[in-house]
């Protein structure tokens, strides 16, 4: 066996490292190592937390991290930052507020630069939480800037979602929540210490009311992409209904993580119950099947086209001579014609 | 032909806005329509906004379009909604502020649901894009809300790209910054009668000091997906150096549209300067056939797998006896051997 994973697997903080220095480059051997771990993987508890910019995620994870160590669980957590995909490295000063949690062996923090790239981010964090995993922590906590893509991809791979807001942050922020509300599995009113807290909580109430419930299931089917191709019993049992509760915290004196934890403790039982977690499981697994085959099938289309031969549609579609779908079925049959 | 294709070319408002709702709902015979509309376009200069919450984005989409309409221009304007994918509504009130702009008929605003779809939305702004192009319309601005996947999005269909700042937003969208500062072809610090504002224009010109130089296509090739396949040749020559200018506006009194109108004109000029414009278009053509291309191929192999074969390998894997890419190449085979 690979001898980094199996240092992984017997405990060492070292090989963790390594390994997701090696997800989050796409370095050389990460695939063999990834296939290694997948067996061990399948037990941590994935908690997604999104939210707006200026709801004080990093400090909640931080203040939820300490919270889930007093309780003896070990926790691993994916930052993953808004950087530039060329510079690279991570300009969020904040992760030094984590250095409080840092001579704690039962923490292992990582950030991660988002790439920009559309499949990327939800892959690099699907295997760095595998990596976590297979090494054994508790609980993985994933943290992202919200208001995009990257709260869908925490729904795809999260078990339970924790959507974070902040009282007055703007209509705007406001307009937000419509869509990152129906992700929510639990919801928190973070800088409760503010004023306008509780008009937040009001507001929130009033937009779950409003919302209809919705499964999670049929979330995570609306997310993925080609949805029309999913087996339709694959929707056909949802869970018993979820309603998210809201919970009100101020993480800089770390009060309301009592109750934070409770409310994620009871959903936890709750996708336990019945076959909601495996349900939501093979519903992962079928997108990041998806997502492999297509990048496979194009993989193997492109190397039986030359690129000469793909420049030349290209420019005819440039010359408005084919639409974008013919370029497609021309594509198609050059390929079809180089196998036969 | 169409009639609905031939009333819009002959410039029918309304045939703009049932072709809008075609696109937005994925409407039957959108697809044939868009194809006879493909030869009709290329001609419109295609300009995204984009911006954190709270940088008021839509107050300023409203006074550029007012500029250029003094300038003679025609302006279409999409403005992507971050809505409920369920509710299905556009949740922003602030639509309304563009309601000075309505009794004008060389104006044309579509409010577009987001629908939560990786894809989805890189498609149906595409397409809508497209429709308004295929009208006539000299300029098409396309508005979203920045921070995520919607930036790279915009990248991805506009011809120039402005990103919003706003002074005193807080730390945590500093740090967004850093992430589409990237993308920016025009920087924007809206909202400069606050104070702040020229600490908001320092910080910037900082962080643009701080970066390297990057040439737009090279950004493109990096956020499209597969970008290993794109070929080499067509990041052979970066056109020459663009250096996004800072100007500042306040949309509510109108006042800095003259300046920003000039850089945006520049920009303009700069890309069909040399080929910078042509290639930046092939780019876009190569990103949008393999996005194609990949949705084909899956669809072409999932009709030759049963769903119950796909379900059981899913098990598969949900029981750690395959790993995904295990799991990939054994639902190929199974295509493979239904073929043979």
């Amino acid at each position: 066996m690979n001898p980094l994973v199996e240092q992984l697997l017997s405990g060492s903080r070292r090989a963790v490292a390594r390994l997701l220095t090696m997800v989050e480059n796409e370095r050389e051997g990460v695939d063999e190592a990834l296939a290694a771990l997948f067996p061990h993987t399948g037990r941590a508890w994935v908690i997604g937390i999104t939210g707006a910019p200026g709801t004080g995620k990093s400090s909640l994870v931080n203040a939820l991290a300490k919270a889930l160590r007093r309780e003896g669980r070990t926790v691993g957590i994916i930052a993953v930052d808004p950087t530039s995909p060329f510079t690279g490295g991570a300009i969020l000063g904040d992760r030094i507020r984590m250095r409080d949690l840092s001579g704690d062996t039962g923490v292992f923090i990582r950030s991660m630069a988002t790439r920009g790239s559309l499949g990327g981010l939800a892959r690099t964090t699907r295997d760095a939480i595998r990596v976590l995993d297979a090494a054994g922590f508790d609980v993985v906590l994933v943290e992202t800037v919200g208001a995009g893509q990257s709260e869908v991809d925490i729904v795809r791979t999260a078990q339970t979602t924790v959507v974070v807001e902040a009282p007055g942050l703007g209509d705007d922020v406001q307009a937000i929540k419509a869509g990152i509300l129906e992700i929510a599995d639990v919801l928190v009113v973070n800088k409760a210490d503010r004023p306008g807290a509780d008009n937040t909580v009001r507001a929130l109430r009033a937009m779950l009311e409003l919302g209809h419930p919705v499964s999670r299931r049929r979330v995570i089917a609306h997310h993925g992409q080609l949805i029309e191709a999913a087996a339709p019993d694959s929707q056909a049992e949802p869970e018993a209904l979820w309603v998210p509760p809201i919970v009100k915290t101020a993480a800089t004196d770390e009060t309301g993580f009592d109750e934070l934890l409770a409310a994620l403790e009871r959903h936890y039982q709750h996708l336990r119950n019945g076959e909601a977690a495996a349900a939501l499981e093979r519903q992962r697994i079928e997108i990041e099947l998806h997502d492999r085959l297509r990048q496979t099938l194009l993989g193997r289309l492109l190397a039986s086209v030359s690129s000469d031969e793909i420049a030349r549609v290209i420019e005819r579609v440039q010359a408005r001579q084919l639409d974008p779908q013919q370029a497609v079925q021309t594509i198609l049959a050059i390929a079809t014609s180089q196998e036969s």
